[in-house]
């Protein structure tokens, strides 16, 4: 675990030139998948967002952690949200919307439960990088987010992106470009949603817990 | 809460004009947070990390989200790796190294207990916005983040940026910047921290959990 | 942290003669717990609940998770409920009551957010074995829990309970015996509210979370 | 949602009437758990853990939680311990264990996991009111905790404790029994595993997280 020692290499590493690498695809990355998007698509999903009861957000791993951050925002514009899985989450009712997210659309936990949100008449949205995945397949909308699923699987990657780079998992390993694409996603759609509603900043810090 | 109804308003919503300006903002200004790391910071940062016997990573709000999603990372390169607060996280040592994430730099919770990590001997690392604050004056190592924090206090962003846009704090409000270009920023060090390990995409597969 | 093989120690241990003891000492300490409950006081603890706009429960390590635990029942009874750290807690406000579970009443980060709730105007109850400590003393309300506390203080258990067993300690560590009597306080007054909001268990059962 | 105001329903209401009954049948209720649990299986049950490369608990809903606060004490005993869905959850591998709590036994996503948990080759324990589940019948081990389980079923409670308590559900609602009686009945496992480590209540308060 240690890395090596000696001089030469400790100067190459000093140089970070990795992180540099990683940083210039990541963030190309991202530009790449927020012009990719459907913009009808993401207007739907925030209309039915907008009118829901309730916004239950799921994920399992890290895109599970992307839900949380905006879920954290939906509380902030005001709305009834909750994560799938917390100790104050109630029963998920008919009017309720589901967003999951998922790269691969086949995370058994989450694709399980697509099929319970279905019985009970809940509207269920999946964002993901795989329309065709058993998920997207059970979903009422999709929002495609280019890129690499953990599960790999489609080329999702334009290679022409990766230029002089050998390996994009060396520089966004598992479902790194999925996770963070998504992140900015949503928090570009928070900002619309703050449009759509007249909220303020400020109305946001108002909601923002006083207790940490 | 309900958007507007009206036939223009929804003409105009269905561009989503605000989500292409959030979306442009937010890329501008991750890529210009990234232009803007020490990269010895960073690679003294690494040093540390891969040389303590554990890693606690902590937070609140969407900055511990940040910090859970490295923190996942850290564990699938090998690490022993914990997240403050969650229920198998065992008492901090000497030797071990704490890393903080707080835009402000001023968080309460974090601030406090900045002082108990320094009492037990523990190495402490802070990335935020703010290294003239609270919690960036009692670490060991800073790594400043190019951004506004939660609570404001600085221009931290460059005015020529915005460009046309009228107010950033509509199209990312509060800390959005500093949690999504800190994320980036640790997703690219992970990079580098494979690197310096030689380890694989693959061998991160390998530690990723099955039971999701 | 292997246990000793040989012959003897394993036909000892089959018999598991230090379960034994340990659960008769939790349930004798439990039901002197529970006789010990100053019932005016829970009575008030239970009206300023139903009374709130929302509750905000407290607490860290396995205090916390007794805290969560009351929450999810809270929630159950139709309840505005949240989790103080979780991600869709909004701010406090006057009007709410904070909920806050510490044994020692000394624990740090909840002694800080209790000064804090006090200058938002919130109700602070504070369920502890220390009704003087630095918490006890800022709370609105003190619901005592007999027992001994992490931090041990004073000598919280009679002795006569612990008979022939030679250290509570051994068979009860930490903050066992607190923890799990405020368990079984905090689901009986839950079965208390259920009796005062009219509440029958199939009305709890609609709200159990259905995504599990 | 508020309980009635007149002043008799006042009166009786100070008087607690409910909460009496109900922590009168749970302390009944956990000293009938555990007289009725299966020795036998439970030191095995502390034997497969104590021999494991790594413990994982898992469970949903406030079983999870009793599961948490339980490898809580697991990792104070030193030993390598994880809670399932957490961020710094490893890959399960051969070798390791999993320790499933749940009342039903028929919790969908742990029963889908108890495959996965099968196929890499981990043992599963489960604590469960119903043996005969599809959890219970995967398992490697079972105890059986006595209890009514959140889905009902069988009528765990034997009609002689309830006495002159008309329903037991409004007084423990939905899988409290199980939840508390399973909380003490694995503290006094903690004792237990204590005995046989020759770990001491000081080693456990050694490993204590300081940050909290």
């Amino acid at each position: 675990m240690s890395p090596e020692q000696n001089t030469t290499n400790k100067s190459e590493e000093s140089k970070c030139t990795t992180l540099a690498a990683s940083m210039d695809i990541l963030t190309k990355h991202i530009t790449r998948a927020l012009e990719d998007l459907d913009v009808d698509a993401v207007s739907d999903m925030l209309d039915i967002i907008l009118g829901a009861n309730g916004v239950f957000v799921m994920g399992t791993g890290r895109s599970g952690l992307v839900g949380r951050a905006f879920a954290t925002r939906l509380m902030h514009l005001g709305l009834r949200v909750y994560v799938v899985g917390e100790s104050t989450t109630p029963a998920l009712r008919k009017g309720d919307v589901v967003v999951a997210i998922s790269g691969s659309g086949e995370t058994r936990s989450i694709v399980d439960l697509g099929r319970v949100i279905k019985e009970i008449g809940a509207t269920l949205i999946v964002v993901t990088s795989n329309p065709g995945s058993s998920l997207g397949k059970t979903a009422d909308k999709v929002v495609k987010i280019f890129g690499r699923s953990k599960d790999g699987g489609g080329d999702y990657l334009a290679r022409h992106l990766l230029g002089q780079y050998a390996k994009l998992s060396e520089l966004a390993p598992l479902g790194t470009t999925f996770e963070i694409s998504t992140l900015v996603f949503l928090d570009a759609a928070i900002a619309e949603m703050m449009t759509r509603t007249g909220k303020q900043s400020t109305d946001l810090e108002d909601m923002h817990d006083k207790l940490q």
